[in-house]
């Protein structure tokens, strides 16, 4: 028998057995009073998740379609964009900007570093002449493991009076955000990230100012028109067929998220950041990320000098069906990444330390053994005062 | 206990146990080889289905995701669009090309009528100066219940020279269709129709003349831009993560269409459209649509004089949870529409008929008892030269 895969990879991650039978459902015509109401729970869910006062829009299509309609929506080509960019995802807002005709600016760190707030001010207060029409912001960084500051971040904008576009595909439903709260205006989420469930689904909240914004905005856009979402959730559909299965499987979701509260969730994966932090130290092998940016969803670290990221990957996989992920682009075979966001739990951290460990081992690194575990035990003990010492 | 609803609308539609069970595995990694194996596979059926020689992309987004990934990818503002118009679903294609910033012209016959070869040849005949870029095609009219004449109408459009790009949403999979010899250029299709899947999937098929249109096309595209999904097929995966669960089961789907063939598979939709197109008008209810163009997939007809489409549908809805479909636009209260596409067989046309016999007459409706059935029946007989007379 095959062990079932396991995946610690940034998305897709585990999904919940509940989740999965929703997904399973015969499906629900999408112009029924049954739908609606289901549809309309998980739309308020969201907003309450997100701490968002105003709209949120349910779209049938990964992340990446979301970033594109957070852009199309808001701007119009010749606008000047300011693109914080610490990774692969900060640039892919940078680049749909410019797909749409933007004049886009980067500000760019070194991989495995912040966008700090300094950097963004001193480059806020330059632009004397408020040219920059939105700022672009990635507040966790699934290419190294960082996570921003966004409310910092968000505030210093908001200050400054350019629109506040944020990624926030791999922290939403794991790090706990206030929307309005911290004056963002355009905010994107995705299904396959801390929502637990399957790719398909993702999530734009959209501001006040975002939606005058809107008003004016001249790019072309049709499946992603933020106006024909908003008029159809008068009355209560969405414009076009939505994946009805995900919706019923999202609620069911954001049932269980409202259920553990979303501290709770942020303490569970702050938890499990710092236990796998402590585990892969402890087995001799560096972080990619200081502890101050560190992200609580994704941990990079580097393979021991005599190993290979493949190879590290290939045997996991092979001997335990744990996938971990490569790093992406210039840090292909320099990083390897390991996923905990959603449905994962300090027991899935510390299998997964004890399956790297024997994995290192059998590839003959030296480390003594049960060090990567006990270094995560001792850890969760210091964070939770538990007697396991 | 509730009995289980039934769809007999457009879409979403029926979907076989065993593509339920693939939506309800544990996602995949999208970047992993068992993922791009059955990815692979998915796509080469598809091609196979549509006797397509060239690409196809497959995309996480409902049909008009795809409507859109068509026009934004071939066509440039201020290009000259003809849009064939016979419904709703004809209209949007003239909608989303002007979102887009097009000159589109309308060819536009009233609801009920296809698009004849004639008026397509004498438009562009007149079409001197060769300037019409592209023409927009609704293959099967879903608002109506018209179906038109692909293949004349694609070749007649390869004569002009321009571009045919077509909707075959709620005709893939139901319809022999030969994308390559017939010359069309672009055809869209969606999972929740024929493709027997939930919402939350579009195909993409793309002729030699596209991929170059591709090359000069000046609209903003990203998340739907074809150059990054053929890019990313040599590396058989995608561009962005795409919706594994669904791609899973259309694989599981397409098997099952494999199996049974497509030839057996149009027969059967013929058959369900005719004992259907029988029974309706066995109980003396007028169809809205003439044999001649008469859709396969779905069937609209008038309610009798005394009844509105509102009660019929409720009475249907209340007391066998058989849902049907009111018009849409102008037809709303005209008309209503049954869905017969994809996992849909003539036993259920048999108890849709006997159902709606007894919804009308529990509305006051008089018609002999059992002609519904009877009527659907001694057409079956006729087709299949089976004694049940």
């Amino acid at each position: 028998m095959d062990p079932k895969e396991f995946l610690m990879i940034p998305g897709p991650t585990p999904v919940p057995d509940e989740v999965l039978l929703e997904m399973a459902r015969h499906p629900l015509g999408h112009r029924t009073k049954e739908f609606s109401k289901i549809f309309m729970a998980a739309t308020a869910a969201l907003k309450k998740l997100a701490a968002c006062e105003d709209e949120v829009f349910i779209l049938t299509s990964s992340g990446t379609g979301a970033m594109e309609a957070a852009i199309a929506n808001t701007l119009s080509p010749g606008d000047e964009v300011l693109s914080l960019v610490c990774g692969v995802f900060g640039e892919r807002w940078a680049k749909i900007a410019e797909a749409y005709g933007c004049k886009v600016e980067r500000v760019v760190v070194p991989a495995g570093q912040p966008i700090t707030l300094d950097l963004l001010r001193k480059r806020l207060q330059e632009d004397k002449g408020r040219l920059f029409k939105a700022v672009t912001v990635t507040h966790n960084e699934t290419s190294t493991g960082v996570i921003n500051d966004l409310q910092q971040l968000s505030l210093a904008i908001r200050e400054h009076g350019a629109l506040c576009i944020a990624d926030t595909v791999t922290s939403f439903g794991a790090v706990p955000i206030s929307f309005s709260a911290w004056g963002v205006d355009v905010m994107v989420a995705g299904s396959q990230k801390a929502l637990m469930l399957p790719p398909g689904l993702a999530v734009v909240f959209c501001g006040e100012r975002a939606l005058q914004a809107y008003e004016t905005s001249k790019c072309p856009k049709f499946y992603f028109d933020f106006g024909r979402y908003r008029k159809s959730l008068e009355s209560e559909t969405t414009p076009f067929t939505p994946n009805v299965s995900m919706i019923l499987a999202l609620k069911s979701s954001l049932d269980m998220i409202q259920q553990e509260g979303i501290v709770a969730i942020g303490s569970r994966h702050e938890r499990m950041k710092k236990a796998l932090r402590a585990g892969l130290t402890g087995m001799g092998l560096k972080l990619f990320v200081p502890e101050s940016c560190a992200s609580p969803t994704i941990t990079a670290a580097l393979p021991p000098a005599s190993l290979s990221v493949d190879a590290i990957r290939r045997t996991m996989k092979e001997r335990y069906q744990i996938r971990l992920a490569d790093g992406q682009e210039e840090l292909k075979n320099k990083i390897f990444r390991v996923g905990h966001m959603g449905y994962v739990f300090e027991r899935d951290i510390l299998m997964t330390l004890a399956a790297l460990e024997t994995c290192l081992h059998l590839l003959g690194y030296r480390c003594p053994s049960g060090i990567g575990v006990g270094s995560a035990l001792t850890e969760i003990a210091a964070l939770t005062g538990s007697p396991a010492k």
